[in-house]
């Protein structure tokens, strides 16, 4: 057995108001409540310290920029990394990255039980849009305020376990956690911001959203065979609602948990990375299954190519 | 709209003494009620014709070869052809393929309304192993019995649409759908043989079994904005169980129909192609949100690697 006792840490709603002291108060009282659950790792959401601002459309630079962090840890967010550290738990947090260089990605790290931080990752599936669509209901410009990321899907060795992340939109694609299932990973940490109704479909509520998340984080842990944390930033900000659904998702694609509100809200669960055994070496056992000459396309083309007619 | 009438033709169980003739009559009898219903297309099981043989280990190649058809139709499935014609029935059947020149493949053909055969897949992920396990609580030896599908995953037009094929485990693989969705694949039909405990962990039982062929179809239909139909042969063959479990799902990850026994039985629903449309176009329009140059291990490597010491 090798358990990692869990939290995630689903955060209700930050009002574009709300400061990121006000913020990092409510990730340390999370903290808290998790070291009093054993926990030996806690995972924050997608853009943790904010309000989910790519729903605002900004055309001033400096204003956009008030939205990134510029290095990590700063003042604000020292005090996560030193409890953390002083209770021994590993901890994934996901915030804005401003580069020294000017480049802008949604970002998240992986900071072990010691305190160090052994691993970044910058999402790679942006969704929405760069320029102001007055189709939406609301905006989601996410394709405007962030490039690409440049990190791929590492995974890392990080207290006795093989960790990857990924970043909310990140977990619907099977890429995602192909590439980290391909490293062996045992554990793959993400957070989400998820509007609770999709902007150009109205039809298409909550519930449906968190159907979506969940088969897709269910079928990223079982096809391999891996534990898979989603964790939301849910609620209402200034009046745009959020789905909550936090999920704790065994090796078997089964929910262990799984969030009932849209607040502040800790679910914890000891995770034995052994369970990933099984699955590894029976059904989903690569080297003797997979089938890589019949699965060119994946790597050879972006989008769709139709037969021809 | 663009409605194919989807009959799902679950087959309950299939005797190895059970003759071709007896089992195409079960056939035809489906196809009927699915002609009552409105149906323009007939989807059967994996392996249709017979019971499921890779579950016996043979050493003598002359018994394996009566399991396999040699040409299709033949005289014993020709009466399916004929019927499926006369009533403008598009078809999808599995069976066990010898060709001429001694290969051996767990094949499945498109015919389309017309009666044409438009289309041949054979399975690419063949699941179990090639020589005889003690340790297992019955054999699944498809990977002594065939050779591993050389036709990769095309996608057919037919009857004003876009279909692929798959088979059984390559349910479980997300690559299956995704190098069907990158040719646009509105629906994709499937057949699945599939005991209802698993032979290497006895305490995975049938309820376990149909939650990963949900959780599998559910997430190949979604993530690519596409139908897929599953279809299972079920019941008791020769004292081993299998699950039913035919689903049809939508493309949003919904399950339309679902079967209730482990028999004969048939699911019919008017599948709207065009209902693919939406999700193809946002959230999985994939020339706008793939990241290829991050995929690399998908196609450049079969098993894992692990990150380094």
């Amino acid at each position: 057995m090798r358990i990692v006792t869990l939290a995630a840490a689903q955060m209700g709603a930050i009002q574009r108001s709300d400061s990121r002291k006000q913020v990092v108060a409510r990730m340390l009282d999370l903290m808290d409540q998790a070291k009093a659950k054993g926990a030996t790792m806690i995972v924050y959401p997608e853009l943790a310290l904010t309000t989910f601002f790519p729903r605002w459309y900004m055309e001033d630079q400096a204003e956009v920029d008030s939205w990134f962090e510029r290095e990590m840890p700063n003042a604000d967010t020292l005090p996560l990394f030193e409890r953390a550290k002083s209770y021994g738990m590993a901890m994934n947090l996901g915030y804005a990255e401003l580069t020294p260089e000017g480049r802008h990605f949604n970002t998240a790290i992986l900071v072990d039980r010691s305190g160090r931080i052994v691993g970044k990752y910058r999402k790679t599936h942006l969704p929405g849009h760069s320029e102001f669509d007055p189709e939406r209901a609301f905006q989601h410009l996410e394709k405007r305020y962030f490039e690409p990321g440049d990190t791929g899907f590492p995974v890392w060795r990080m207290d006795g376990g093989l960790f990857g992340m990924a970043i909310c939109n990140d977990r619907r694609w099977p890429e995602t956690y192909r590439v980290m299932g391909l490293q062996g990973v045992e554990m793959v940490v993400l957070g989400y911001n998820t509007p609770s109704v999709n902007s150009q479909k109205a039809d298409e509520g909550p519930e449906k959203r968190l159907f979506h998340n969940r088969l897709s984080v269910q079928a990223g842990a079982y096809q391999n065979a891996c534990w898979v944390v989603a964790v939301a930033k849910s609620g209402v900000e200034d009046g745009f609602p959020m789905i909550g659904g936090s999920l704790i998702v065994n090796p078997d694609g089964e929910i262990v948990a799984e969030a009932k509100t849209e607040e502040d809200e800790l679910l914890v669960h000891a995770c034995d990375l052994d369970d990933t055994v099984f699955g590894k070496s029976t059904i989903f056992d690569f080297k003797r299954h997979r089938r890589i000459e019949h699965y060119s396309r994946i790597t050879d083309q972006v989008g769709v190519v139709l037969p021809p007619e």
